[in-house]
């Protein structure tokens, strides 16, 4: 290695606070769930939109599947089936085993695969940390939209910054 | 420097492309004010939320002038006072004002400033990174709300993974 270069060189995040960043995100997801009453998580929603319910059955389906096909190298398809009985508890559970499993698959990707190429799910192509940030970026995206619909619900949403 | 250390770190992403996934993000918020028809942009609203206008106004007052702290030293009070006239045009070229002055700010921060702590406008303490995700990341939940909104309006959003 160029040690001119690595002695120039400091990360801007490490894979550790990079998780612990995530992590963060998951718990006030979490909460943004647990504020629904039980029956609008399953049939509220504006414009012809998704439930939140079934934004967070789309979360379950990319990070820990996603995580789980850079650590192991197996493609598996994209699979949105699960089924959440109409229960808010079995969402919730869901949601803690796929931050555990989030969790324990992040501590095996070495620091050097971040820039790796793969194509997720044989068919999103980027690099490992592009895709990390699609899990996260999409979460926010979707949770926001959540915040509008407990809004609407008249409820007041967890505060964003709090993690 | 510890070498040992040194070279067992790699960083899982650069500073260069840290701007360019938020650089992404930009211009895709930015589709998302040009989505709106003018006058929703600045009166429609859910669940006595904000207008998406005023949102943006908020994104307005805190990359900008945070990266302009974090390079400069200087601290300013937190100032979401721009005047958008209700013009969407008058929105849209602020908003690539902002991206050219966050890009050249951007540019000026050295790697080793990332891990640093500082406290922006005087009242919110952490690192710098932390800080910058705090700016991608409420931008993104942002735009997650003004999806909803269009969507509530008739208006087809741009889709989330386009950049």
């Amino acid at each position: 290695m160029n040690q001119t270069i690595k002695e120039n060189t400091q990360e801007v995040i490490s894979s550790k606070d990079l998780l612990l960043h995530y992590i963060g995100h998951r718990s006030l997801t979490r909460r943004v769930i647990e504020a629904f009453p039980e029956k609008d998580l399953f049939t509220f929603s504006i414009g012809g939109m998704r439930t939140f319910a079934q934004m967070t059955v789309e979360l379950f389906s990319i990070a820990g599947p996603g995580l789980n096909e850079m650590v192991t190298g197996k493609t598996v398809p994209f699979d949105e089936s699960f089924d959440h009985k109409n229960s808010k508890q079995v969402l919730l559970d869901k949601w803690d085993e796929e931050t555990d499993r989030i969790r324990k698959l992040w501590m095996k990707i070495p620091d050097e695969q971040f820039g790796e190429t793969l194509t997720l799910f044989g068919q999103y192509t980027g690099t490992v940390i592009s895709s990390i940030f699609y899990f996260i970026d999409n979460e926010i995206h979707h949770r926001g939209q959540g915040y509008v619909y407990l809004r609407a619900l008249g409820i007041e949403p967890p505060f964003f910054y709090e993690r």
